[in-house]
């Protein structure tokens, strides 16, 4: 449904907004997010890209979040990556359907705009503030770990 | 959302599901279905694999349907291809999270159960059967030309 990449990509934002006010350098969230560094390290540059996270390089640097939580969907991150397209002309450029989809065209498009509004309806604030369930990506002891690590620095 | 061998599969299937009591050749379906004929071929050995389909070989072979449009579902076709995965452990691995999903992942799987619900509730008797728009994939013109070169033979 998800390309790994946008996987990542969510991963990434979601650990992000749990620490919105702090640098938090790209070896540190790939270990938070089990993602592999140079391959976040990409991912990260399309987010950075995309206007929805703002970076610092050199010694303390960082990433964070380049605006609230709350005004960050789900559907702003994956669109970042690999858009999740409406399908609006016939795919196969059939000349008698002009701007009609057929009923197959249709249903997948319904589909995409099902997704799309999920996704959209969600933000990262309502992650992190779920009350019902373990915080996203957190693992207590990493984490623990890590911030020993970064305050070290 | 789906991959470009879903979406051909797809095409394929809404294309056999229109002529149900006849073997279709492999080129004239790469034809209507505008898929080139290799990778066309690839794919339907996939679906029949799943049993959605059953091919015959030789002079008047083809494939056709193995059961009636209305018992099959899109997401049995998707599925056949590249499954729609719900998300049922940690996909991080994270020890504490248990068998409890983060929030991110709970909405990915939100995702996922919705995209499943959608396909498997069209069948591929509701496309051919929709009254409302153009016959899927359906272009007059090369159908025409097709069905007089099929009956050739």
């Amino acid at each position: 449904m998800l390309s790994q990449t946008s996987e990542y990509a969510l991963r990434a934002m979601s650990t992000l907004a749990y620490a919105p006010d702090q640098l938090t350098p790209t070896p540190v969230l790939a270990e938070m997010t089990k993602v592999p560094s140079n391959y976040l390290a990409k991912v990260l540059q399309s987010l950075a890209q995309a206007g929805l996270i703002v970076g610092r390089r050199g010694v303390g640097g960082g990433y964070r979040l380049a605006r609230p939580a709350e005004q960050i969907s789900l559907l702003h991150i994956v669109n970042a990556i690999d858009p999740i397209e409406r399908i609006t002309t016939c795919p196969l450029g059939l000349s008698n359907h002009g701007p009609n989809l057929c009923p197959l065209h249709r249903a997948l498009d319904a589909a995409a705009k099902g997704l799309i509004e999920q996704f959209e309806g969600t933000t990262l604030k309502d992650l992190v503030s779920d009350p019902n369930s373990s915080k996203p990506l957190c693992d207590a002891e990493t984490t623990a770990k890590l911030t020993v690590s970064i305050k070290k620095r």
